[in-house]
């Protein structure tokens, strides 16, 4: 990838914010998110009071002419994608920033809705507070309405045939004296909000159990009182050389990758045109056209009527853009990270940032890239070591409750990682039980604390990974490992095993059970061979955390989010099938999602493919996910298998060793 | 566990290196490995001129003997196992070093050898290079004798009825103007050697290939020449209050846990005592007794004449612990680590150190141990993070060609990981392919280099893992989660699964293969309840690399490692059964390892028991694995469930942060 940046005239550099100085595939800026706001809003629709803004993001420009800038054209016309609402109806807008007009606005009539916007939700939460039944339901319970805190949740679809309204509903939880209300569920009571008419449509309040206490709920450092946890020393990590990557615009380069950072209001973090070069003086060649996390499906294991419908996608509902959280320094990240602050329209379509939302380290965690000690040369030993450093893009989303804590590493030995993190509070149900013998049915979860379950639940977590290997077609390759059984007496081994490599030919063959068959799964350039000629690729390796769901194929979340019994879908590319559960997530009926897509069977062989790769947990929790859970974590790797004539790191020189004795502290 | 050093008398304390102030599990100290070859050269053995010690280690005292010393009684009396060849016979020697005498001696007449040392692998290894067939071979192919170098190789088990000859393969290899030799195999020579004789039984060249080119196989840095590889800068953690951790002897403590560290000549570290305290004024717990690398089973997939037999017991043949390197500062263990020397038997008793064989480190890899965001309470918005620290006890061994990098982490919410990462060189073939296209049938492996097959091969590393939560005696649950149907129509949902709870009544019930179904797999105290009622309990999580055997059962070693084909087995305590291979793997016939010994099928319900894990990698070279292979990595983690009230870290105050503007570079 040519710095594209350096080859302007410096004139150019200096036009501010112009859409010339973009880079194609940079986020919205925060006057394009106000330009796009005074389009739509100088239209037709501009005239409607109930106009929102649901989606706003860059209408992406079609790969050619990404690669046709990159070779030094012109850049193609900044565009971007919105879903408004106005009048109970679903609007797609395709906006020309650059030509200042709307190039197409059409009403969406299929099913499911848009992204939930903060706005609304807001609004829907605090609808209860003035509802007369509401009010007298937390008088009954003796509880104090302004302790008590409301919180919004989709409602998934349970086989309605007809169009429903667009729902939400309303939980509610006592805040007292603790921030951490989650833990304080007011068990019972359902209500139901049409977010188009704003009002409650539905109030149910069946029965009422004890709120769980608030004492040892409270998480805030201040709050705590002795016995303390475990302490450890602090330590900071020191670069006496200062950072090795550089940020320029949206482009990072670091050691041997240069990739763009950008993101989404529906994603949260998007790698693109991930690139690395072999050795120092050589062109950087194409693994990841883009990257980012598709969707959340989130299904709980509580089928009764105040939990049953909490199946929850994570992404195209409530957006994990839009959730994402400023990242703390030095704790989220650490003392060596640079951040990035992000900008996401509103509800009313003016461009909000969150501060920090994205964060870049160097990674020193003590461990070596490769080694060797040789002991049988006589009169020598050698010993040859090289330190590990890896390049980490974090963020973190917040949906609710949980925390979300998403790593793109990349090392210098080619691989790619990709980190899913969980942490956060679990969604618990308030229940009559003190102690483990007091239960005598199936409660679908833990007793955590005192009248507190941890219900059962489910993360799957599905990337989209648009990889290029070498350039845009490629195949995907099954290694599959078959034991030979010997029996022609030639050795006295009685098996061993080999590899058959199967190319799948159409999507049909791409649909992977990982842990089904000992297989190695590849995505290989069948045009491009290493001077050996081997096709040049990457692997996939799962780093923990493969659960699939076990829900029944013909259950409603299940058919929602179908593609969740493979962790593995190869498809086609096809530049409107970005979200794994479909574009509108929100009461969505699975009509259109990544399983639907592959049943299209389209050829995948020596063409342009996208690997979708779900880290699955299956969520069983334990007294030590309470009031908070540790941080628990799963992945995957991608990793270049003959993608290199060798292993590039061996013509790494060392670093030098420094000491540090001459530190004072400045605390 | 008190920290019993502290409660003695200051006289005793001086008392240098005496046995009274050592802790039962301590490692043989240089000057008792000196005492013990003094009793048995004084012994009727020490008039043998071809006694040799195979292995020497402590004899640890029975559990009831160690916390009888926790608890402040007299230290059990210090004993040794020593296992020695005299007159072609194997001696099985226990040592009471406290009283200086020999307490048994006696000839071990059953199948297989004891661990090989280092001096017969030299002195076999110097055979060919004396030996007429050899040299000519040498000549025959062009080579310069004195550029060979030969290395040692287990002949394993094929079946042969009768008690073989104690025999060992010799293969060499080229070294030439690279220190890579490995990388240059002189394809097509087997020599054999009959050890107890020291001299060649058999000697076969069937064939000549060429000899790899040495170009661009040399890993050290001084040999690389331009272009250079990724270069990042450097960094160091530092730590402004020191370390967190004490060594006291060999008792670490750190943050909430406290440990005992180790090693042995056949395990390399070992992990004992470890316990974990809830809160800071609280007792520390036990979690596991001792934990340690039982066997590494590594088995190659190429059936011809020079390869069938390469199926390698790292641990049981060659000593994972003999073969442990010296740890490179800075590189192979941050600048904030503790090195620790261990110390061996050679041949003739003697004790000889491996200088900085483990370190010990706090890694700050740049996450957060936990963390949650609240924005849902009006005019508040809470961030709460804390630093992850965790405490890392590495070793490396290195088993001729390869490296293992052996972790175990200490994770401050009451995990345990243990990290194994393969690095350094492949076994390859010499072929006669400098193409792809050349190769017709199938070769057992890819072709990596010119001249050069990196066969397909395994890595089956199994852990020893004597846990005891809260307790001696305790149980192993499969938490299986299962489907349930929804038919009652009392709900929209039409399935969710649950947890059926199983424990494991006998050996039989706990063989298991990981991903033939979904479970999580617990060990429990039954009988110790957290207040809540829940049993006490760790978790078992696999952290990626979960292969199993593919060869078939009636394979010969598949037979002599028939525990390979599960990753999961639980055994009752017994304190024979130490070594998942048997105590005798060199050329083993399957008589004696773990799945022998579970097939007793004794009860392990509420008993003290064994977890055995195995880390497994089916291993496809690819490019990048040459001349070296980034590290390649895989494990497991031992969770705590229930073990804890409460997640202990949310008590944990954040470290306060430090700035360090005032480091100056002494390079």
């Amino acid at each position: 990838m040519a710095p594209k940046l350096l080859t302007l005239p410096f004139f150019l550099l200096c036009l501010s914010l112009s859409s010339a100085r973009l880079h194609p595939l940079d986020p919205l800026t925060p006057s394009e998110i106000s330009t796009i706001r005074r389009i739509i809003k100088n239209s037709s629709l501009g005239s409607s009071k109930s106009l929102t803004f649901q989606y706003v993001g860059l209408d992406e420009p079609d790969k050619p002419e990404v690669f046709s800038w990159l070779s030094g054209h012109a850049a193609p016309p900044r565009r971007a994608f919105v879903i408004a609402r106005s009048d109970r109806q679903t609007h797609e807008i395709y906006v020309d920033i650059t030509n200042h007009s709307i190039a197409s606005d059409k009403v969406y009539n299929g099913f499911g809705y848009p992204m939930l916007n903060l706005e609304e939700q807001g609004e829907a939460s605090a609808l209860p507070l003035k509802y007369e039944p509401f009010i007298e339901s937390v008088k009954k319970r003796g509880e104090d309405l302004k302790d008590v805190v409301c919180t919004t949740f989709s409602v998934g679809w349970f086989g309605e045939v007809k169009q429903g309204k667009r729902l939400l509903k309303i939980l509610c939880f006592m805040e007292g004296d603790t921030v951490n209300f989650y833990a304080r569920p007011l068990e019972g009571i359902t209500v139901v909000v049409d977010l188009d008419a704003m009002e409650i449509v539905e109030y149910e309040d069946r029965f009422s159990v004890p709120v769980p206490k608030s004492v040892g709920t409270d998480y805030r450092a201040s709050k705590q009182k002795p016995p303390f946890g475990p302490k450890t020393k602090p330590g900071v990590v020191v670069q006496p050389e200062g950072k090795g990557f550089e940020i320029d615009g949206h482009t990072i380069r670091w050691a041997n990758w240069a990739f763009h950072l950008s993101y989404d209001v529906r994603a949260g973090s998007i790698i693109s045109l991930a690139s690395i070069q072999e050795n120092d003086n050589e062109t950087h060649r194409r693994v990841l056209y883009r990257g980012y996390v598709s969707e959340l499906f989130v299904p709980y294991m509580d089928p009764s009527e105040e939990w049953y419908y909490k199946t929850f996608f994570d992404a195209g509902e409530f957006g994990f853009g839009l959730s994402m959280s400023s990242l703390e320094p030095m704790a989220d990240c650490p003392s060596n990270a640079a951040f990035m602050d992000v900008y996401f329209a509103h509800q009313d379509g003016e461009p909000i940032p969150i501060k920090n939302a994205l964060c870049v380290f160097e990674r020193y965690a003590g461990d070596a890239s490769w080694r060797h000690t040789e002991t049988e040369i006589p009169k020598e030993v050698i010993t040859e070591v090289r330190q590990d450093v890896s390049l980490v893009v974090r963020m973190v989303s917040t949906v609710g409750n949980y925390d979300y804590v998403i790593d793109w590493e990349f090392k210098t030995d080619g691989s790619i990682r990709l980190g899913v993190s969980l942490t956060g509070i679990l969604e618990v149900r308030a229940a009559p039980f003190t102690h483990v013998d007091q239960i005598i049915n199936d409660e679908h979860g833990t007793l955590i604390a005192e009248n507190t379950i941890g219900v059962y639940h489910d993360h799957f977590i599905t990337s989209y990974l648009d990889l290029d290997i070498d350039g845009s077609n490629n195949s995907f390759i099954k290694s599959k490992l078959k034991t030979v059984r010997v029996t022609d007496g030639e050795t006295p081994r009685k098996s061993y095993w080999t590899i058959i490599k199967e190319t799948a030919k159409t999507e049909a063959d791409a649909r992977i059970d990982i842990g089904s068959e000992s297989a190695e799964l590849l995505i290989v350039n069948p045009n491009k061979k290493t001077k050996l000629g081997n096709s040049v690729g990457y692997r996939l390796i799962s780093n923990g955390a493969t659960a699939a769901s076990l829900l029944t194929d013909d259950d409603y979340p299940q058919i929602r989010a179908s593609y969740s019994k493979k962790q593995v879908w190869v498809t086609a590319y096809n530049k409107s099938e970005k979200w794994a559960a479909g574009l509108y997530a929100d009461e969505s009926r699975g009509n259109d999602n990544l399983a639907v897509w592959s049943q299209r069977n389209r050829v995948i062989e020596d063409t342009d493919i996208v690997l979708w790769y779900t880290v699955g947990f299956h969520h069983i929790p334990y007294q030590e996910d309470f009031p908070l859970m540790p941080m628990l974590s799963g992945g995957l790797e991608l990793r270049p298998s003959n993608f290199f004539e060798s292993n590039p790191l061996i013509k790494t020189k060392p670093n030098k060793h420094f000491q540090w004795p001459n530190c004072t502290n400045n605390s």
